[in-house]
C-alpha cells in the first residue's frame, strides 16, 4: 500500500466493519454512503474518504456491495489472519478476555493464559489451564505466539513487557494503567487506558450539569 | 467556563493527572512544561495550550505547581465528587470492574451489581450482592444513581440502556459491543469498544509485518 494512514481513519475501520456485520446479518446486498452515513454516524463523504484510502471499492449509482465491503475492510484489518495469542494476568480482566468467545472467532486464538498467584495455577478458564508466569517467556517462544495481553496491575506490567519482547512478540494489548516503554519500534502497542475513559466521562457529566 | 473545550483535549486530561499523580508520589514539587512534555510525549507547547483552555496554571520561569496542577485537572474532571454508580452485568467484566478499588478511590462508589441469571443473584462480588436486574429501575431511582456502567452482552445492551434512562441516569459507561440509542441529549455517553481497539491492534500488526 505505502501511503500513510492516519490513526484517525484506523481507528474507524473497526467501526464501519462493526456496522457491515449487522448489515449482512440482515441480509443487505448493497448499501450506499448516504445510508451507511445515517447509520454509523460519519457524513457521507467522510465514509468516502475514509474508504478511498484504500482504494475506494464504491460504485458510482450503486453504493457499496456489502459483502465485499465487509471482507475487504476485515482484510485491510488483518482479520483474515490468525493470531496466536497469551494473556498474562488471569484475574477477572484476563478472564473476561479468554472467555469472550467473539476475539477467537476474529481469529486471536488464545494459546495460554499465565498467572503469579499459585491459588489460580492449574485452575482452566474454558479448556485453557492458568500456568506459571515463570514459563511465560519459553512458552512464547516455542509456540509462535505474536499478541500478548497485559491484564497484570501496573506495577508488573512493564516487568511482563519486557519478558514479551525479550521473545520476540510483535504486538502487546496493554490493559494495566501505565504508559510501557518499548525501545523496538516494531513491536506495536494498543493501550486500553479504563480510567481515562471513566474520567472522561465524569467530565462530560459535569460540563452537561453547570 | 462557557467555552467548548474540543474532545481530543478532553481525552488528555486523564493522561495529565496519571502523570501528575505519579510524579507527586515521588514528591516532585514542581516541573517544567518541557519535562512534563518528555515524560508524557505531548509536546510543551501542546501541554501549554491544553492548560490554558482552563486558565493556565504554570508561572514562567517556574513551571507547573504538581501538586496544585493535579489538584486542579482532578477538579476539572470531576474527581472532586462521588459518583453513585451501578454495574449491570455481573460476568467477569463486571466483576472486575466491581473489584478494581482504583474506581472507589476516584470517587466512583459502586452501589449496585445486577445481573439476570439466577446462579449469580445473590452472590457477593466485595461487600456488593448481585441483585435481581428486574429491580434495576428502582434500585437506580432510589438510591440517586448517576452512572450506570453497561457490561452485559450487546444483545441486551439497549434494553438495559432504556431502563437506565428511564430512571434518570445521568451517564453510561458502555462495555457491550454496540452504540446505544439515546435520545435524551443531557444524558452522557462514553463506550469503551475493546474489539474495536483489538482490530486496531491487528491493523497496525500487519502494517509493520509488510
Amino acid at each position: 500500500m505505502g501511503k500513510k494512514i492516519s490513526m484517525a481513519v484506523i481507528r474507524r475501520l473497526p467501526k464501519y466493519h462493526r456496522y457491515l456485520k449487522e448489515l449482512l446479518d440482515k441480509d443487505r446486498k448493497r448499501i450506499s454512503s448516504k445510508e451507511l452515513s445515517s447509520i454509523i454516524g460519519f457524513t457521507a463523504s467522510q465514509i468516502r474518504q475514509d474508504l478511498n484510502n484504500f482504494g475506494g471499492f464504491g460504485q458510482q449509482g450503486y453504493g457499496y456491495n456489502v459483502e465485499e465491503l465487509y471482507a475487504e475492510i476485515g482484510k485491510i484489518l488483518g482479520l483474515n489472519m490468525d493470531y496466536n495469542t497469551v494473556i498474562i494476568g488471569a484475574g477477572n480482566l484476563g478472564q473476561a478476555i479468554a472467555n469472550y468467545s467473539g476475539f477467537e472467532k476474529s481469529g486471536f486464538n488464545i494459546k495460554g493464559l499465565f498467572d503469579i498467584n499459585p491459588r489460580l495455577i492449574g485452575l482452566k478458564i474454558r479448556d485453557l489451564e492458568i500456568r506459571d508466569i515463570e514459563n511465560l517467556e519459553k512458552f512464547v517462544l516455542e509456540n509462535d505466539i505474536e499478541i500478548g495481553v497485559i491484564c497484570t496491575p501496573k506495577e508488573k506490567a512493564q516487568e511482563i513487557a519486557d519478558v514479551l519482547i525479550r521473545s520476540n512478540i510483535k504486538g502487546i494489548w496493554n490493559f494495566a494503567p501505565v504508559d510501557l516503554t518499548i525501545e523496538d519500534e516494531d513491536i506495536v502497542i494498543e493501550n486500553v487506558h479504563l480510567t481515562e475513559s471513566l474520567f472522561t466521562l465524569s467530565y462530560l457529566l459535569n460540563e452537561k450539569n453547570k
